[in-house]
């Protein structure tokens, strides 16, 4: 038996998620799938993160078992090629040893969120970026974003859906630039809660354009409450970028 | 009577392309139909410059005359507003004088080529890049493209339906950069044949996988036929920058 560790790129639109759900097309049994049609072994692939419906991918990472002994080229090919037409692909993979592990491995996870800043509707990054019309001001977002920086507990930043038994996360990072009519939001931490990054989004993309004023995101995370918090951004303007191990 | 310069973006997958034609959508004809639709005058838009089926703009440039006086962005809303749910935006209106010609007037046309260099199939970027899984060298390929710049007779590089008189054209400028697995070819000039975009690009690429010797770009300049330049690359990496005047 070898372990394989993957990176995956998807685009979101038509999918329910990652994760394996019994109401529609999921990326992870998409892989599942692709993976039986060429080597007729059944496997679990192991996610590091789950993501939402519409939510895209430019690093997912996951890892897999397979009993049959094939160079690593030819299993990303072969997975890419039962993949198709669906917008999902093997970018990379590798081997590693046996104690590797997709989710619990994991050093830090990024994820970027993108924005087209403008009147106009969004037309070549349609489903791709969160439209949103009014101006954003990114260095107010900066200044509200540093303080959600360190360990806190996020329980106004997290879905009320969210299964996590700790509300208590750290911060790593979170950057915020634009480049023209595109703002993106940078964000990194050890792991996330559900909605975590959205629900960031969504308070920034508030005292950005100007609706609540700066002192309202050290409020949000005094209340611990969600209610006290922005609306959950689109998943649409959210991509999965990359994993640290 | 005001006239109006209008920049547009679209996404040219689902058109067959600037140009009204008989046998399907075009973007002029939708612009001109959102036209009537919020001011009820029939008006003629004319384009920079026209774009094949699946060619994208980013800053296609065109003008249009109106009898009725309304505030330029109201304008600018209103045609987005009908234009909906199709991939085409005004991203800019501004009113001009009457001598203004979008064709015409344009001194320097510049367009980008995409590609994507790697061998997993194009996913988040499908229909927005040529999908080249052989590894391009782009420090030949500027080598060869240099050969280009200037004044020259372009009739290796132009279709064999392009109804030009004049096949010798200045090319001001060709530029090729890499980023990660994105190639991008930029080129500009005060005007260009059918077709000729595609065509240099095709024959950049032969080049750049090392299918040709780097020679093959000057021989293919002197032979003065379209057979001795490379394939016409696909239109859907292509996009058409920007238009100066």
């Amino acid at each position: 038996v070898k372990r394989y560790k993957i990176i995956i790129e998807y685009e979101g639109t038509d999918f329910v998620g990652w994760q394996r759900q019994d109401n529609g097309t999921s990326v992870q049994g998409l892989i599942e799938e692709s993976i039986y049609n060429f080597s007729q072994e059944k496997v679990e692939v192991y996610g590091a993160g789950r993501t939402d419906a519409g939510v895209h991918a430019l690093g997912q990472v996951a890892h897999f078992d397979l009993q049959k002994d094939i160079k690593t080229h030819k299993i990303r090919d072969a997975i890419n090629h039962y993949l198709k037409p669906n917008l999902i692909a093997i970018t990379q993979i590798e081997e590693v040893d046996s104690e590797f592990h997709a989710r619990f491995s994991a050093k830090k996870r990024s994820y970027v969120y993108k924005i087209l800043n403008r009147v106009p509707p969004a037309v070549l990054n349609k489903n791709k970026v969160w439209h949103v019309v009014k101006h954003l001001d990114i260095d107010n977002m900066q200044i509200a974003a540093n303080h959600l920086v360190g360990k806190h507990d996020l329980t106004s930043f997290r879905s009320r859906h969210c299964q996590s038994s700790n509300p208590v996360k750290t911060i790593e990072e979170i950057r915020v630039v634009r480049d023209l009519d595109i703002v993106e939001i940078y964000i990194s931490a050890p792991s996330f809660l559900h909605n975590q990054v959205r629900i960031i989004v969504g308070t920034l993309v508030k005292i950005g354009c100007g609706e609540w004023s700066l002192n309202k995101m050290e409020q949000a995370i005094k209340a611990k409450s969600r209610a006290s918090a922005g609306p959950t951004a689109p998943p649409y303007g959210l991509y999965f970028l990359r994993v640290e191990y």
